[in-house]
């Protein structure tokens, strides 16, 4: 198996995986699909853009008839698909149900899935419930181990293993969990236990997982989250890391006669007038008519649906990454729901660990959209190597700070103006003027750094949502680089040309009250003017 | 024509449209066509799901050989359309390309929109420039109001004219117009004039007009915003009171291979991989495929794409106003772009008139998603309401606040158990106390409130985004109702037994912020204490 990245954003790849001759692109989804008994065929779900299903060998296995015939035919005749197709174990159902009778080795179980010729087989793994305590964690952990171990020695065929990493909310578990399954040679990495978090919307508990699993898990292998199907929360788990995912969701939404949709979340087809989607089903039929459908007939055209938007979010994602836009895009699908944006937040405990995979340009610029748009990774980067790296020129004396405006930069008439003033002024030698940006988001931009991607080039809401983090990114300028300076004046104009070339007052009042916490905080003359040559005549004073 | 207005949400409504036998559902848009130069035919569009096109008479007029044919035919079957025909009087061809040769006099084009069949024509106004002075401006609005009272004179047939409202952003003037045209007798009024703000996004300008207008405009009759064609904005504008939209942009975007999007704004196809979309279109070709195509071929595919989703999200914005969840689709939508967000922050400006429309009742619970739920009319109305009709009942000495918890009211298990040490306590009598919630995002609720619609039934995300909100509504409530009490409490838990029913720490410490704030603003015996059986001890001393 290949495994090869070819983009990334956020902890989003665009990952192209190579095996037996066939490819599957990540981030993907794979649908789950029963090994006998489905209302959707598998070339049907192939049809809609899937190319890689997950079906259930335990199952399977159980019933003597389809097993006879899976190992006649093989896996992949026996569904008729001629994609990749991952086979599960039985160790769901085990967690699912906490179903103890699951009367199977490992051995025969996955000697079955390799003899069926499944081209992604689980072991027999051991999962972890959210109700577990340590020690009955620990040696959940410890026997899916000794059984990842196990299934190493006996490997008859060139497959690709998923290994399952487990440790639930257990970080040190979890961590010991990722470590010791890395160094065991499997295809792809999965975590498991997620499903119960995930119905209940903790979609939290889940992004902390992930993001332990994350920080310590090889990063040349595809990483797989067992069982999470609501689109909605796709783009979430990509940004945090996850490239594969696997859900019955579409289904079983659907026999609760349930709709999918990223805009307002799922729906009860009950509640609908008009279907707000262009698949070939919402095309088809109106709500009222699979209302009064078949129950089977509805089910399987509802289950349709919720495939093609399934299968629309992940060409959303993918071409998001491509963009560099998987912020952009997840900072919009979690205003589907409270507890989105509650996990979203975890970006913050953890930027300096996504400041780490963040590139350093893209081709377009920022667009920051929401009050969570302040804890972005390149916005934390910014602030960090400006404290890190940045040196303040020689020589200068003077700092002024320009506000930033509606137009950023050299680009704002208004701006170009006050600069052009400083430059050609006969009161203070240039060399000895420092001039800097006060932004909304980004705090302190020098002169110097305004072109640079991504200062000079973002949108943003209104500033002062941002103002607390500005702030604290500006005490952070001062604390280190006041000592350079002898005299401090803030720029506040009365009016200035905005981007429809229009003169209008300058309204940032909170900007005065910032100045005077600054001019309490820190001890060098630092006054406020309305005008450039006001500045100079109080630098030149003595 | 008649115009039934179905279901309504924030200013959006679900409006029925009859005329001439033809019906139209509102919010709706209506494709602008060129009469007789056109990529997609409008059975095509019609096929798409628009009832209701709308094309240029005074082009049709200027051209001899469509003109006669028009005549002739009715403009119906002329253009081989039998859904609503809309046509346009010249005005905009004046307004957009300051095109001041337009030789044609109102008589004549607008009885010539008669003699076609127009559904809906348009009288022969004169649109005000976003850089015209207000002398101008008023000339402008009066010469239009001029004609439309001669069109009134003049009409020979029944058919429903659209009367089009100018001022720009003149508030009186816009008011005037508006207040003069309600009195004059049209199917549809229509807002003129905004396309320029539109392609300068200035959606916050666009928004104002559209406020002012609709704060003014007689309420039965639809409300038409001339030219606004960006799928991202229709949900804002909806939500602002706009009934109808008209517009070429999605062949306009088309020719410039520009793809729209939802998700991430529009795109140009040569930087897309994947379509993201379930459109016949999207299905059939690739990116890579139409950029190969022909120029023509491409621009067609591409403009019938933009045509599936502008439907798809006027079906997405009716089924929202059906369920009550305009609001939750708007902040979703607006974090395509900052410009959205600052014309929807427009909202709390204009909280007294939104809440006017606000239903009282709404089947399903709320989700506050996004900082600027704080903004949503209910939220405004429920401490307004509090604020003038409530009274804290009689005998009640001893206030009680209680944190929300992630569960509200006494489906808590850890705020059942509260209340009941309270109604069972031998301390002080339970008509003497008080019990209120103090929740982040409404401020205080009190007891016998709390499971009203929608105190009792929404999601949120951190209460304390809202927290400049709740405090000043909690002080609004202290100011009017302090008097009352002689004791006030709040209970600051240790831990509480959380949705998933985990025993957790509280962790609002800002609320213990908040209380210092408090104690010392009003001059009653306040603490905070750890247990309900403290509190009564402190309600006991004297």
């Amino acid at each position: 198996m290949e495994y090869e990245i070819l983009d990334i954003d956020a902890l989003g790849r665009i990952g192209k995986l190579r095996t037996n001759n066939k490819e599957l692109f990540t981030p993907n989804l794979l649908p789950v699909i029963h090994p006998y008994n489905n209302l959707i065929t598998p070339s049907e779900i192939k049809r809609i853009g899937f190319n890689c299903i997950f079906t259930n060998a335990y199952i399977l296995y159980q019933n003597e008839i389809s097993r006879f015939e899976a190992l006649k035919k093989g896996i992949h005749q026996y569904l008729n698909y001629d994609g990749l197709i991952a086979t599960d174990s039985g160790a769901f159902q085990q967690y699912m149900y906490n179903n103890d009778d699951i009367q199977i080795s490992s051995n025969d179980i996955e000697k079955f899935q390799e003899d069926i010729g499944s081209d992604f087989p689980v072991i027999l793994d051991l999962p972890v419930q959210p109700e577990d305590d340590l020690k009955i964690a620990q040696d959940k952990v410890n026997i899916s181990l000794l059984r990842a171990n196990e299934n190493i020695k006996r490997r008859s065929k060139e497959c690709s293993w998923i290994g399952p990493i487990h440790g639930s909310e257990f970080p040190e578990l979890l961590k010991k969990s990722t470590i010791e399954m890395s160094k065991l040679n499997f295809g792809i990495y999965a975590i498991g236990g997620l499903v119960k978090y995930f119905l209940n919307y903790q979609f939290r508990t889940i992004l902390k997982i992930l993001i332990t699993v994350k920080k310590n898990i090889i990063p040349t292998k595809p990483l797989h989250m067992f069982g999470l199907g609501l689109p909605q929360f796709f783009s979430l788990a990509v940004a945090f890391g996850s490239d594969i995912m696997d859900s019955a969701a579409y289904i079983l939404y659907a026999k609760e006669n349930r709709y999918f949709s990223l805009s307002t979340g799922t729906r009860n087809i009950e509640e609908m007038e008009e279907f707000p989607c262009n698949c070939p089903v919402c095309n088809n039929y109106t709500p009222i008519e699979l209302q009064k459908s078949e129950k089977e007939f509805r089910t399987k055209q509802l289950a349709l649906h919720n495939l093609y938007i399934s299968s629309q979010e992940l060409k959303t994602i993918r071409q998001a990454i491509r963009e560099g836009r998987l912020w952009e895009l997840v900072e919009q699908r979690i205003r589907t729901h409270p507890y989105l944006v509650k996990a979203f937040k975890l970006l913050k405990k953890n930027h300096q660990f996504f400041e780490k995979y963040e590139k350093s340009y893209k081709k377009h610029g920022r667009l920051f959209n929401s009050s969570e748009s302040k804890f972005r990774p390149i916005i934390y980067r910014y602030n960090w190597r400006l404290h890190e790296f940045y040196r303040v020129p020689k020589n200068a004396n003077f700092l002024i700070i320009l506000p930033e405006l509606d137009i950023k930069g050299i680009k704002s008439p208004s701006i170009c103006n006050w600069i052009e003033k400083i430059n050609h002024n006969s009161t203070i030698t240039r060399s000895l003027i420092h001039i800097v940006f006060y932004s909304g988001i980004f705090g302190i931009i020098p002169l110097e750094l305004n072109t640079v991607f991504p200062m000079g080039q973002y949108e943003s809401i209104n500033h002062w949502e941002f103002y607390k983090n500005s702030y604290s990114n500006i005490k952070k300028y001062f604390n280190k680089n006041i000592k350079n300076y002898k005299k401090c004046a803030f720029l506040i104009p009365k009016t200035y040309i905005n981007q429809y070339s229009k003169t209008v007052s300058f309204k940032e009042r909170n900007l005065l009250k910032t100045i005077e916490k600054l001019k309490f905080k820190y001890n060098i003359p630092m006054e406020s003017f309305d005008l450039i040559d006001e500045i100079l005549e109080f630098f030149k004073d003595k």
